[in-house]
């Protein structure tokens, strides 16, 4: 018998079902338009393109914004009848609705204009190196995110704010300690591995790499991962990336360097990961917050856990370096498989982020996390973050930026607003060691399975324990709910030295 | 010095102008929509596409049915500082306006459901060859469809609103005497053709024609047309189709039998007609009526032109010959000009409507107008199609289908309520006939041109004369305006017993 009351909560979740389907159809529009930009439309379409993402963007906002819905997110909180995963989804809901409503319509629009010049600028100031003519921009932009994160502030540090948008419940007070904890450690063990006599023969992986052979061996790995051709594709774009418009529409994209092999296979590697993350979500809920990824770290942890984790350890390679031998007969037939571990995990210090390994890309990620902390807590101004950081790339990586392109202008992101985002990718990094780790103790002899070719038990380790639950948990509380532990930095130190100590002969 | 009026008349102007840019667009993503699923999304995507694209007809439909839309378009009615332009705009907008506010929302959704319903079916009973199953679904387009018409209808015929979905403007009254002097001339004309003892060899389209190969002539010719590829892309899809996301924007499809070079060929020219259409249309008014489409019979007009009055003519192959016999090398080094011209001019009457030459093609045309008409004026039921369908057909064409597969089940569109529709797949050949007529008298030399490939005089033209106005005039409104004299049956009608009359050695 359902009372009125029963009634009337029924519909209201009718109501709060009905606008979270249509909100998530306009997000994958907006991946479409996004992926159709990055791939396949024709160069002249760009020039309504911005219109058109606009148009669904604004939409979306007024739909989530819709004082109406506020009222049934209320009505929805007060009811008795919710089951736990309505609860959880109303939850994320009042989530979402409140970071969109706090913050004025005025300041969206004036974010979203600025930062479309500001990324304008931007583009031309990295190719001539010019920083000079960014800096008004980066000094607007860093105004108008102050102005933001004070909208949205809950906390002692505005910085928050910002963390919060990519990393749900992320704040400064977990990571200072967590990234305090890293920092010296990763510096030690690059120093520790730089002066090792025994380094790896970094020309191995340069040579002729036919594309059609890198692309033929890439997809045939993305496939026995599990990746699902039937929900998804594989394209090129100048930016690889991944884009899920829904769990049964995913999409990946690669580059290739015909002269280097690492460009492409690794990078198909990794934007499968994020693939599966996005096929493994629960298409039955598509429309829900717990059909939704949970962060930019989690999400960031599926693609390095397969990059690295999986494909630059020994047992992968066990298998598919005689596929690779055999697809490039004339690079590696004289080279032990050894000799091609080491190279593909060769440790050295670089200027630019995006080449970074997997031991110093954490002290790129913490210096950009300094400073970007300084802006909202410590008054640093546009003016003056060249300054600091060629003295933190003195300090942590002991290296000069000859040019501002290759220093402070080199990353895309604080002229698109997106302060708050760099630490998700260390993050990711150190959720990724601990899942795997995780993994190892829980499925039986795992790296067997992957010498063996046989990947699809890690996957259905990581669907079952990672992509199913949607946003039911934050990151912090789902790698403590899998692991036991929360995210634990002194754990990847240590992965990072067994595994470099093995590889660099260290002591 | 601006008045107050000004001001006012300003503002509206401009809102106006902006909910004119967020309805095209919201179209141009629900074309974007479209031409993904047909031609790369992930089959697996299939399942939510529909929600995606639901979801943005009702912005859409809420956007232009909204009530201070309706005010504002009063308001600019009444205004007298409008330009010419901005005048056609308005009575533009009006026009789709009251065609969206007169059908009730509920009427919209059950239409919706029921085809998407009648769709599904109509795809199994036509494999199957089942009439049976589809007659209760028929039953019920044609009832809603009757609905509809009742709502739009400003005319005696109910019809009549229908036709103006497709074609703006046009009526029975004016289509059944165009339509009535067509019939008995192409009979006569179909029997003539038949009895002629001087039949082409129809072998000769048959053979093998490897893809790459077809797709490298189709692009060179269409480039040749004048088709922008920087606004353009080329695809593969089972049913060729052209879409346009904007005029920047134009993606045209085909798809290639290796095994009959007519398949793929003039439907590439076919779909890049409708292409240099929307490449045609002025950008600078993207989001204003007058830089969209006319009417289908307008779009067809523009690809019927390409494909048959110009490339199956004798001037088009005079210059392309040659380059099909070095793509083909096996197939037409024997065949002098006049036998290929003949073999791609064939005539004969076939049960299939898309399968159908020049001359056929309005007889297919002609029985479904009057089966339509039919339901709105003649009380004719779904039960009683196929009898007269067959009737018609053995009456026209001489011919009785084997099944209802190869008869009244053939077309997709009564599935999909598209009644009215039929009549300008002939329209457009009977204005691609006169416009041609008259291209031919301002252009000098335009056939000599032709033969010596070059084309680009004749978009010309057609930019000036045909895609520039947009909605500027009706489709009739812009013939006459072109040709002095509204659509000509007669003109036609010449055009064919010349054409033919040649071809076959006719009296």
């Amino acid at each position: 018998m359902h009372t009125p009351h029963d009634e009337q909560a029924g519909k209201a979740l009718e109501f709060f079902r009905e606008v979270n389907l249509e909100l998530a159809n306009l997000k994958s529009i907006r991946n479409l338009l996004a992926w159709d930009q990055e791939t396949v439309m024709p160069p002249a379409g760009g020039r309504f393109r911005a219109g058109q993402s606009a148009t669904v963007a604004a939409l979306s906002h007024q739909k989530l914004t819709d004082p109406r819905y506020g009222a049934i997110l209320e009505q929805l909180e007060e009811a008795d009848e919710l089951d736990e995963r309505e609860r959880i989804n109303v939850r994320e809901a009042r989530r979402d609705y409140d970071r969109a409503t706090r913050v004025p319509e005025s300041l969206v629009r004036e974010l979203a204009e600025t930062t479309s010049m500001a990324y304008d600028c931007w583009v031309e100031a990295r190719n001539d190196s010019d920083l000079e003519s960014f800096l008004p921009w980066l000094e607007k932009v860093i105004h108008l995110a102050r102005k933001k994160a004070a909208c949205l502030c809950e906390t002692d540090n505005p910085y928050d704010a910002m963390l919060e948008e990519y990393e749900p419940g992320l704040t400064v007070a977990e990571l200072d300690p967590l990234l305090g904890a890293l920092r010296p450690g990763l510096s030690l063990l690059t120093e520790e591995i730089l002066t090792s006599p025994y380094q790896p023969d970094e020309s191995l992986l340069k040579g002729e790499f036919p594309q059609v052979e890198q692309m033929e061996l890439g997809r045939a790995v993305v496939s026995a991962m599990g990746y699902q051709w039937e929900a998804g594709r594989l394209d090129l774009s100048p930016h690889p990336f991944c884009t899920g418009l829904t769990p049964h529409d995913v999409r990946i994209t690669t580059r290739y360097s015909e002269g280097d092999l690492s460009v492409g296979l690794f990078g198909i590697i990794h934007e499968a990961g994020h693939g599966l993350y996005e096929q493994g979500l629960d298409a039955h809920r598509f429309g829900e917050p717990t059909c939704e990824t949970i962060s930019l770290g989690i999400h960031e942890s599926q693609s390095r856990l397969w990059e690295i984790y999986v494909a630059r350890g020994r047992p992968f390679w066990q298998y598919w370096y005689g596929r690779l031998r055999r697809a490039f007969p004339g690079s590696f037939s004289a080279t032990p498989l050894e000799e091609f571990l080491r190279a593909i995990n060769q440790v050295r210090p670089s200027l630019i982020r995006v080449d970074a390994d997997e031991v110093t890309y954490g002290l790129h990620v913490i210096m950009r996390y300094e400073i970007e902390k300084s802006f909202f807590d410590g008054g640093l101004e546009a003016k003056d973050v060249e300054e600091v950081w060629n003295q933190k790339m003195k300090e942590y990586l002991n290296l000069t930026p000859p040019d501002a392109a290759r220093g402070v202008l080199q990353d895309v992101h604080w002229s698109l607003g997106l302060l708050g985002y760099f630490p998700t990718y260390l993050l990711g990094t150190v959720y990724a060691n601990q899942l795997y780790e995780q993994a190892r103790r829980e499925i039986p002899d795992l790296e067997g399975s992957i010498a063996r070719g046989e990947m699809l038990e890690l996957l259905g380790w990581l669907r079952d324990k990672v992509h199913r639950p949607g946003r039911t948990w934050n990151a912090s509380q789902l790698v403590e709910r899998i692991t036991g532990r929360p995210p634990d930095p002194d754990a990847f130190l240590r992965h990072l030295q067994e595994k470099y100590g093995e590889l660099y002969r260290l002591d």
